[in-house]
């Protein structure tokens, strides 16, 4: 990859997640200031991967992302990565926290750090923005120019974007939840799949056949004969009504596994449509526990038992 | 087939179910006294083909081929007959219906004149014999010798063995289900699988891991995920201890069709073992119904799509 | 229970299994010809109770006894007993193993001792009898008057029989699985039910609505969703046609018990009919390991808190 | 109801919710700036309800709401609202469409005009508020104090709110999908429940007890059995570590259903956590199709036959 795009601006936890991937050393790293933006950038070829938030530990599903990789032309994740979150308490130089009237930053920023707010800065108004980093950024060039309805004293962002624009640092790690993270992805257009490492997931989207009783126990029943464990599982709107949901799954396991092709195959045949993500390596790098009924040599021992029987 | 075995002696109603086999025109048709010396016969080459009982619609499954083709040198169903059961009372030239004390026939046949038996014959006396047939047979011949425990002067057996005796029909139609009828199989060494007809039966024998609660459903399971319908469903104990089975099963489709092969293949791996009976036409000429996702296109098209996720 | 009957005749395991119960003590045992005519006699109230066999380690169930159950006037069983299953071959005195051309025992005697006929008397014919102690009377009596076609030499019984009867006992222990057992029940006519011990059992047959595929399994989540273990499962015809079945069922627990009740209750819902066959101690005296979210104390919570909605 | 909060500003879809509540008439309506303002105001007892957004059918659930009523003093659900939205796009007056290079709105009402922006306003920066009538409040009073970062030209707003605050509207009904609703919900403390209207629905929160394979069909199988249709399911991160999470569920029925109220029994037993959060008639009125196994009658036979068996 020479381009890699990324949830803009500089500065953000996508930049950081970027940063984490060996890809990054001998790409470019271009901001994107939506996460449709970076992904229509990728989609055209202006760009050869694109970093993005997933899920957050907190907040859930980003539903930008989801949304987006789940219609238009095909994305593959390739790679993910887990970031914990820390948040401090950016202002510019002589902001006494006293000052601080209002605060900016993220809205999935602001629901955590709720506790801080409540704790510290009791009273104090929100303003949202674009992400942690636009918060920083607004802050430290845009303070003469404030206005009545949106002006603020202080941002809640990473570290490394108030220490780049020159703010200084009121509070740390404020996070409500210091064991916080946000998972993030890289994406690529289709091409070949990563090769499976042993510890591995694989993304899909499903859309249901029909909205009829137990159909989301149907889609299951497909992971459960085959043994396999999911680690995500989101519902979001189709768009066409209320109640019209397809699913967003992250599954144990890579497309290469045998008991991942039979699910998906079994996947394919009973919904009306399943869009394959990606199977890449897992961020952590724990190997699934498959029991002994669905791993390699079961699969294989079976095939070749049914050869058999055909004599 | 050149010898074929059947469940005798000579009259039976597995001698009937063979005489209606196009394989009986060329092949010698030798009885045996018992399931078992039947199958045993076939196993060890004496014979070429076996008819016997398999599943009746009053009595339920026969044990002695159920379990006879549970375990040992493996065999193969490769035809099914269904014979509409309808019995007699047979008697000596003479005899009046006031004159029968006791009764002889199988314990199955026994169980299916019972109403005929209170209404017409109260008081009479069971004798168990080996084969409707047998009862007759004997009774024919061994009018002389009878002692007080055994002696008989009817027996309930099918109109041709009373005929081909000399014995006189006192009553005739005396089952007490008119539509009652016996399953027959035609059992034959390993060897290559009857072509699929589109509609074919599939039997297996299941053996589970472990008993534990809900084994009986993660069974099911495999057969669900992939629309198949169950014809019979059977439990036999292993004779280890009281509690444990082992299931008998037939189901609607042949070996040969993906959605069967992929559940053998999935019961394969999560049973201790899997015993292939084998696939043959039904005796009704009914296909299944198979919903769209499970027919052969569907598998067809999932196979397709999978290739074409990996590039 | 003044009169309790058994099937017959005296020296059966029926009757050792009576013996084993505290209830015999005080209670005159009448034998019966057939486990039709011992629980015929007692829905006309000419006994107070009835002990027949129901379940075999090694042939599985016992038709006449599921089926007797499963229709007609109610019964109730109100006790099991578990007895172990060992035979003896008997002969009249003075006869040597290579005398005997013939052997008479119940069709499941002779089941469980092929591999000693197989060894010892290869070539012996089968005679049936309608019990294993039958044979053993009639061999002790009706020597003089053998007829050709069904006199025999020696009977397969329990040794208790053998020795009431003055014959003379060829070989001991001649099961072929020497851990075999048989379930007997006691029946009564419907009234309280014994009180829960913590270690019972529960015996139902459930008729299906429709015959549709996943019917069984719908079945079995009644039970499962209310962690219920199954202990036996039989398919049993309904008698209607090929395909048509009920299922006799033995469940862990007691009506008593709120899991069990309100399975039965849902049973009772889905079902066409569900027949309950009693609640009564286990033989093994074993309680089921109910998990914490099954049990007692788990339903009266849940209960409370749904009340503390309400309030 | 005296006090009704509502998301506020003026103006927003919240209020038009609200105004379309009967309960709206004889109270006053009170607007808070989030919804966790609005739910604590409700929780300490500053009003009597709160009209807050659940889900969209564009966006799906309301993260704030669905996190807000899942934690912390319980609160209940006791009525539904369903809401178009229709979007205009709003402008001080005298500003044409060539004037506008940046838009305000919430990030939800952004998401939902994408194509209209694309075509009509291709470059448009996009500037976050709080709410769709807080871009509409702001951008009719703030004009004079804009600073570079945060200055825009429209707003994405319900025309109400533009036609209240004197802003003119440059286009009409922009929404991408016209078909778009929001669902609200009117919420209170603890206290009666709804009476039951035939067209009900009831909302949980569902906390597994272990992170395991099929936790959730487990669950599922709890609404299954009882015949219960799900018209939402949700995950919700738990917050605690990424893949631990909450369900949060819409089912078809009231508590005082017999059906509803096993089932939820059922998941108090093999949930963590069951959080109740109400039953209250269906926006639309609709009835659950409920089948003949699970509807009142089935229930009242049930329990009928069940103390039958007890004598």
């Amino acid at each position: 990859m020479e381009r890699i795009g990324y949830l803009g601006p500089a500065g953000t936890f996508s930049e950081v997640a970027l940063r984490s991937r060996p890809e990054s050393r001998s790409a470019s790293a271009e901001p994107y200031g939506s996460v449709d933006a970076a992904l229509g950038a990728l989609r055209e070829g202006q760009i050869d991967g694109a970093v993005v938030p997933i899920e957050n530990s907190i907040e859930g599903g980003v539903p930008a992302t989801l949304d987006s990789l789940a219609v238009g032309e095909p994305l593959r994740v390739v790679g993910e990565m887990v970031i914990p979150v820390t948040f401090v308490l950016a202002a510019r130089p002589g902001t006494a926290l006293g000052d601080i009237e209002a605060v900016s930053t993220h809205p999935h920023g602001w629901a955590q750090v709720r506790r801080f707010v409540a704790q510290r800065l009791p009273g104090a108004r929100f303003i949202p923005s674009t992400s942690t980093a636009a918060a920083a950024v607004d802050l430290a060039r845009g303070a003469d120019t404030w206005h009545a309805a949106t002006a603020y004293q202080g941002a809640v962002c990473h570290e490394m974007v108030a220490r780049d624009h020159g703010l200084e640092i009121l509070a740390s790690d404020i996070g409500d939840n210091k064991a916080a993270v946000t998972r993030f992805v890289l994406v690529a257009r289709p091409g070949s799949i990563p090769a499976p490492t042993g510890a591995d997931k694989t993304s899909v989207v499903l859309f249901q056949k029909l909205d009829h009783p137990g159909g989301l126990m149907g889609l299951l029943e497909q992971f459960a004969v085959r043994g396999i464990n999911l680690t995500r599982l989101e519902s979001r709107p189709t768009g066409e009504s209320l109640g019209q949901y397809c699913f967003s799954v992250d599954l144990e396991g890579h497309l290469h596994d045998a008991r991942v092709a039979e699910a998906l195959m079994g996947l394919h045949r009973v919904c009306a449509e399943v869009r394959f993500l990606g199977s890449y390596p897992t961020a952590n790098g724990r190997s699934p526990a498959v029991g002994p009924a669905h791993d390699r040599p079961a699969y294989d021992e079976a095939q070749a038992w049914l050869r058999g029987l055909n004599g």
